[in-house]
């Protein structure tokens, strides 16, 4: 298998330059960019749809919505009022990549916006070796999924900037260990910063969005 | 890019091979073998957790449980009365892939096991490009995921051969159009048989036990 690990190495170093490249271009638009990773399902499209309101009054957000199929995040997000968003379909594959993201950046009047939400593609494993170029990395966990998360996934926990910790409405009903899962958290990645809130009821939503106010604003 | 996916074919092609070479022996020592394919924290080991006890009096089963890290499934599916219990740790890969299963193999006395449950990595992409050689696949849908999964990952649903639908007790607490949701899978595989259930109140179990049950003995 060794040329097939030589030919992966290639692949990823050349999507780091292009990452740079990314991350240049957004600088010199002052915009800042959000990578939004998660399980299918935790609550990335969710997210984004509770926070578009939230920030319509303070910030221009643009959004970029990776999936293997279909454009339903994309109009999710415009319904929400993202001022705009692209729909990056990966034809099967299971993560953004550098590419990808510079492809959609065409597609987006930079000078317009104060802040970029990409929403990566569905994966608790693959997102996380590719840099996109993206300034902060957010992972969203959500309490159905179990609380033995981050000892399993323990490269994407491992690579955030932020943790949000969605569906809080349903601790009710789960066993769901808080501490047992915050004790793997701190392990790998001590003193992150996190977001318990519930896309659903609202609760907590307005701490994550001083936070992002915060970060474009710095 | 095209150099890359030459390399990706052949390794396919390759893992068709042993998959075929997987299936033969499995079949030698008259083993039923069935994939389990699911999104982190969908229920996996849950399901595993819960068939075992109620498989106990009438098959001998043996659980291989595919995972980045730890061996916390293995442990819980020893505890759960399989007859062995073998953990593969892909060291990062996010699928399973025949070569794993056929060294997983290797240590498992075939001659004394009617059933092998296979648990794949938790990820609803990958898992499903890589054929191991077992008889059957089952896709673990849960609800907390939302009813939008089928549309957005259609590769996993179109090759499945059956469908469980765990966390049913969550229903009234999220909401979940089970039409919608079952109009997409119809549409990517008609006839689908699937079971709605959960493994937390055990509600719907005992049809699913039948049908595993059933497989084994034809």
């Amino acid at each position: 298998m060794s040329e097939r690990i030589s030919i992966v190495e290639r692949i990823l170093s050349s999507n780091d330059k292009l990452a740079e490249e990314n991350t240049a271009r957004l600088d010199a638009s002052k915009v800042l960019a959000v990578n939004l990773m998660a399980s299918p399902g935790a609550g990335k499209t969710s997210l984004i749809e509770q926070t578009l309101p939230l920030l319509a009054e303070q910030l221009r957000v643009a959004v970029i919505d990776g999936d293997i199929a279909t454009s339903i995040d994309a109009d999710r997000a415009s319904a929400a009022g993202a001022k705009v968003a692209v729909q990056i379909n990966t034809g099967g594959e299971c993560h953004l990549d550098a590419v990808m993201l510079q492809q959609a950046l065409t597609q987006i009047d930079l000078s317009t916006v104060d802040l970029l939400l990409v929403e990566n593609v569905g994966n608790l494993i693959c997102p996380a070796e590719f840099r996109l170029g993206t300034h902060q990395s957010v992972l969203i966990a959500s309490i159905p999924e179990g609380d033995d998360k981050p000892y399993k996934y323990p490269g994407m926990y491992r690579g955030v900037d932020a943790l949000v910790i969605n569906k809080i409405d349903l601790l009710p009903y789960i066993d769901f260990k808080m501490d047992y899962f915050q004790r793997g958290v701190e392990a790998l990645n001590p003193g992150l910063v996190t977001f318990p809130l519930s896309c659903r009821t609202g609760e907590g939503m307005q701490t994550w969005i001083d936070w992002i106010v915060q970060l474009v604003r710095e």
